[in-house]
């Protein structure tokens, strides 16, 4: 794990290069409210105290529900607190001390009741439910940031996500055919919205003809964003530390998933 | 894959219940442009010949780019075509005769270039290409909608999703460490958009205490307006006969998809 040091002028070329960032509007779409809101998003973790009021958390969660899914299947389901009811679960404060967390769940038990959508085909049905309930997270992450209400979306703080899924299904009681994948933490922001993390450039993921090889200067330059920005923004941590968290947790991570995707609807 | 007949009573039900079916808006937040876009937004399968503005594409594109992953990682690529494109490319035209098509893939070697993030953990890895692939996908479906651009999301249409991934991969010459999930088509809407196809009720999808089990009436009722709607909807067609198309194909796409997700890194 040793994603490399940055001398002075590294860091302060890649820092300069974050707060440069931004997304790549045309001119002609500058206006566009919504466009802006969608491009702007952050995931933001610091939050004010302010509750977020029942209705606008409502409207919130309807974006999950009447989000797409594959034959419309809607194969999530989605774990709903507020502070005391998290705390009360997990015996801790929503990570980032937001005022509503959102553990989103794939479900592919659930259509069982009536069809048999999926004969024996345990990746197929686990990677259908995995899209599904994502596109349901990024419509209610929208949604919120719509209503100005702005989140993130945790897979390893506060063992929030997938490398923590069993321990999740274990606390939450969740039957077999469901997997727990990350948790939507939201709250009113608190301060400016974080400079936009460094995305690799258009050339690197999007392509016509043939596929884009990996260009390794490209990606050491967003490793050293990466490197520097985590330093900025974390006075007691690293991107390497933290990467060093997911190496500890993955292996056993990838044993219960591999017991949960396929034996899940034999327990 | 008996899902069952209606009888003409049972159908006009079902089909009533779709036509009434809507998101559930706060009389207080009805004025939210934004939000009535992300509630309001369908998969159209019907579009004009127009085709896309450049500068209204790229936004679409940039969406992607942009969108929120796991550490950041972006494990994503996007093939990208208009549609002498993906005439050439397939041999036939865009599904639905859609002005551009995305095929989304998740791609998880590109940051093994200069990072060891994920030691052998296949499904972990895998899992995370799914969700931020799919966070990308849904970010591009909303900043359509903000433009006037409507979109599908397409699992199996036109061999153009995962249960085509292998076929898809070898059209597209992609490396080990990516996996194709599925084509988004765009194309501004032609006539109204279709109802909102019928939604589990929050009850069946939310839960705060303890876990919803899957109520058989609910469930019944979802599969009744699934086969009245699609009958509604495809003259040639019906619910059972999609499925069915699902059935024939699952078995070889899980054989194929279990090839890439646990040796596309040795190939």
């Amino acid at each position: 794990m040793a994603v490399g040091k940055l001398n002075a002028a590294r860091s302060a070329r890649a820092l300069w290069r974050i707060l440069r960032g931004r997304p790549r509007v045309p001119p002609s779409l500058k206006d566009n409210a919504l466009l802006q809101v969608i491009l702007n998003r952050r995931s933001m973790r610091q939050f004010k105290q302010d509750p977020i009021p029942e209705d606008v958390f409502q409207a919130i969660l309807e974006a999950g529900r009447v989000a797409p899914s594959t034959v419309n299947l809607q194969t999530w389901s989605f774990a709903v607190f507020d502070a005391p009811g998290w705390r009360q679960k997990f015996g801790r404060p929503i990570p980032f001390r937001g005022a509503r967390a959102v553990i989103v769940i794939a479900d592919t038990g659930r259509d069982r009741e009536v069809l048999d959508a999926f004969p024996y085909s345990p990746l197929i049905e686990y990677t259908i439910g995995v899209m599904n309930a994502s596109l349901a997270a990024m419509n209610m992450n929208l949604a919120a940031e719509a209503l100005g209400v702005s989140s993130v979306m945790l897979s390893e703080t506060g063992r929030s996500g997938i490398l923590d899924a069993k321990y999740l299904k274990e606390c939450l009681g969740l039957p077999g055919h469901t997997v727990p994948l990350m948790t939507i933490v939201f709250g009113y922001p608190r301060g400016e919205y974080p400079p936009m993390p460094p995305k690799l450039p258009g050339e690197q993921v999007f392509f016509q003809g043939s596929y884009p090889a990996p260009d390794k200067d490209v990606m050491r330059d967003w490793l050293d964003q990466m490197v520097a920005g985590y330093k900025a923004g974390h006075l007691r941590s690293s991107f390497e530390s933290q990467l060093q968290v997911y190496h500890n947790k993955i292996g056993q991570a990838e044993r219960d998933l591999e017991e949960m995707v396929y034996y899940g609807g034999k327990k």
